[in-house]
């Protein structure tokens, strides 16, 4: 049996992560750009036209059997990807099939999980599956907190995961694309068809490094299927399913702008602060999520550009219908997105050539000749807790247990300005610790945290606090807020954490940046 | 010094080629769809994004600055695309930068050279360029032949090229890609700025595997450029200049339908076997090229197609206002286009969501899972020389003169039915001969050759033969084509060529599948 992990070592945030993780050596996090690559990308295997059928058909009878021609066996790395998030049908049937085969001891490499994939629980009780590489969000979480998993889970960012196959520090044996629309070629796309549900980028990586590659669609059309955001170049076997997802619920957090009193507040100082700072301007850009908060924060936006007759260069998304009302209404000239959060996205998507996909290798990957990430003016991001030099934790609640995924929070905080708005405290407990309970974003690297108490400004940013100088708007120090937060609630316990560790959190160089402890029984 | 070549043997098509080429050990051919690759792809260094501007600026200030920081020096292999064709401005321009700094022995490695390229005969001469792999139009073709060049010459289709890069076999120190309109990120487009000259997908393996990547544009607009058809990702240095090509000389061929009775005939001939073989039908797709007849054929394509009230389903093009009339009719659903010869096909591109940009990667590449080449119905080629074996030459004219390159032409072969459309003798001199002069295509994917004077069917094509039973068609031997021609003109003289060596023909897969004699002094 593989070593789980093996002792500790402090890694340059000053946190204890192992060297070897489940069976492979990794590299401790050394500082934000201080570990500089020196080997060679990945090399897949040198395929033959000769031994692909010269009409172009890849079409098999079920996904069963193409998992079987991939040669399907024990320890093999298995993709999938979380275009149709919720509704995902497809992750859950592989290992339904690897169940029926008997295969054991799979790794599962997924873009994210969610909850419709509490289904695999019983694959990994029964060795199955050995463990996820990949967010783990609700019940998986759990799961993986209460140190049931029999590996050691690996969280990587979207561009972390690009970076962590194009490296070839995960070789995907079989990655399975469930794809709206396919030819029997295997080009394939996410916006046409019944079941469309926006870009395909996130198995981008999987189509190049793979090797095997499997597209399920439920809409096979002849070829050419255009766009083709997945090339049937590097695609072994298309399979048509009766369904390829339920579109319907790749709805992220809210489509409603917030109603809560405190997070309005916390959106208009967001916007406010950008105004002030000068970061709103002709031409700039930003990043906002689809929570209620940076719903708002965009609306906010979109009010200074109408009403100052400026335009946005792009929005970068998780588009959803505000987004796309502003491009539709010219606030913005690019909508560059690395994911539909709704139905209107894919119709924009579809439709306006200035709706444009991108993927984690465009945007986020670290280990390219740069990303886009650097480019973006501002962008707001979520935190489950941040501490007093700024850090920033975004997969585990304060009470230890990691029910989120990174998803492309720690590639975002290469932009030119990075605010985090969050509450001073959530159901009483204070956001703003002595110490995150897990090490997500380095703190040199968050800008600015906005409560609806205040807002404070990294000490590190100079310019910033510069050009506040004089504003009315509430600066404070995040010492100021973390006292006003205590003082409210109290201070708040350590979380309860056995010394065992249940996953590691890895950088986007692919360094570890902080482990996850198993949750105290 | 390198050994240009050694003692030459018999490949699978009897042709005597080295297998010791330019110092680098290569494989002869082994028949079509034979040579299996047991390798990896080329693995280019790991970058960081940690090496490159944080704001993504990566203009640097002239095209010598971008080759003296990409490290030139004595050796290396320099590429360059003819996406401008006749009217680039940028290769040139590198040789000159190559000369004043005084290096050495370079590889020039485009992907087609033109007669605008004689610029560089002197750098040949003086040692800057050892020697160019890639086809050798005109002049430089005539320099090749001449045993002028020190190294031997390489000829590729553009598949082979992408092969030969994606398989290692050529690593390319530096690229440098003409774009018409680029971001200061380097990402890059062909359909917009006022060089606009169509596509840049001849690009794409240089920008994937190059180890320094220079775009050079003369319209720099903010990020993004969109769209982006090369991702600034793989880019280090972006140079604005003055202008970046010539578009109008992107014309290839001819614009005029033939006027010639014989070459109108042969269009005629073609396009009534193409029915009457059950070849057009509803869905459809073919590729015919840029030249007078080529041009009729595709005409008399579209009134079959209008008559019937029948679609094709895609052209492969080569795209020139003709195809571009069929699109905007509605006769087809997509232009999938490898190269545009004219301004129409570049605004269309720009404009149609139908006229879709392909790449030798989507196209031709032999050593991918599959390629489109298979999925074409019939494609029109043009051929110097045909051999009594249906064995064909594109490359040399009849007295051995290296005068054409290879382009998609052998790619192209693997379609499910090739006619090439020939005139029974040029100037003269016989087309179809005993033996072809250089071996690029052969016989066994040749399907038919139409002749003003007859059709002649590829044995092995029973089926053809099958369905064209009863047909009023002028059906031949291609023996009988041949006394014909020999009737007219006699019989031909086998050309004055030295023992020497100049160049090799590639195959698809990588290997040799002829060589290219020194003409006779």
């Amino acid at each position: 049996m593989m070593t789980k992990y093996n002792n500790l070592v402090k890694n340059a945030a000053g946190r204890m992560v192992p060297e070897v993780i489940n069976g492979e050596k990794h590299i401790p996090f050394m500082g934000v750009g201080k570990y500089i690559p020196e080997g060679r990308k990945f090399a897949p295997r040198i395929s033959s036209c000769a031994n692909y059928p010269s009409d172009g058909n890849k079409t098999v009878p079920s996904l069963r059997e193409a998992l079987v021609r991939s040669g399907l066996k024990d320890g093999m790395t298995i993709s999938t990807h979380h275009h149709f998030r919720n509704g995902d049908l497809i992750a859950n049937q592989i290992f339904d099939v690897a169940k029926e085969l008997g295969v054991k001891d799979l790794r599962w490499f997924p873009s994210a999980s969610f909850p419709c994939h509490e289904h695999l629980i019983p694959y990994l009780q029964d060795g199955t599956i050995h463990r996820i590489e990949g967010s783990m969000n609700g019940p998986l979480g759990k799961f993986t907190s209460e140190g049931k998993m029999r590996g050691l889970g690996v969280l990587r960012s979207h561009g972390g995961r690009y970076q962590a196959v194009q490296d070839g520090e995960v070789q995907i044996d079989i990655a399975v694309i469930a794809a709206p629309t396919s030819d029997p070629f295997g080009n394939a796309n996410g916006v046409e068809g019944p079941t469309a549900c926006g870009l395909l980028g996130f198995a981008l990586a999987d189509s190049q490094y793979a090797d095997k590659v499997i597209v399920v669609t439920d809409n096979l059309v002849p070829f050419p299927c255009i766009p083709w955001q997945i090339h049937g170049n590097y695609v072994d076997y298309v399979v048509k399913v009766d369904k390829a997802g339920i579109p319907e619920k790749i709805i992220s957090g809210t489509t409603q702008i917030t109603k809560s009193p405190d997070r309005l507040l916390i959106a208009e100082l967001t916007s406010q602060f950008c105004d002030e700072a000068g970061i709103i301007r002709d031409g700039f850009s930003y990043q906002a999520g689809a929570g209620g908060t940076a719903l708002s924060i965009g609306i906010y936006f979109g009010e200074i550009l109408r009403k100052r007759g400026w335009k946005a260069r792009f929005i970068r998304a998780g588009s959803n219908k505000y987004p796309v009302a502003m491009l539709e209404e010219g606030l913005v000239d690019y909508i560059l997105d690395g994911q539909t959060f709704d139905l209107e996205g894919v119709r924009s998507m579809r439709e306006n050539p200035g709706h444009v996909n991108t993927s984690p290798f465009t945007s986020y990957n670290y280990h390219g000749k740069g990303n886009f990430a650097g480019m973006v003016d501002v962008v707001i991001l979520g935190a489950t807790e941040v501490d007093v030099n700024f850090n920033a934790n975004v997969v585990t609640h304060s009470d230890g247990y990691l029910l989120h995924g990174i998803g492309g929070w720690q590639n975002c905080l290469f932009s030119k300005t990075t605010i985090l708005p969050i509450p001073l405290f959530r159901d009483r407990i204070p956001v703003i610790r002595d110490e995150v309970t897990t090490l997500c974003g380095p703190g040199e690297l968050i800008d600015v945290i906005v409560t609806e108490r205040g807002i404070a400004v990294n000490p590190a940013r100079t310019d910033l606090l510069e050009r506040m100088k004089g504003s009315p708007l509430p600066l404070k120090s995040i010492e100021e807020l973390k006292d006003e937060a205590e003082k409210i609630c109290g201070k708040p316990d350590k979380p309860a954490l056995d010394d065992e560790l249940v996953a590691v959190i890895k950088w986007v160089d692919g360094t570890v940046i902080d482990s996850v402890k198993k949750v105290g029984s």
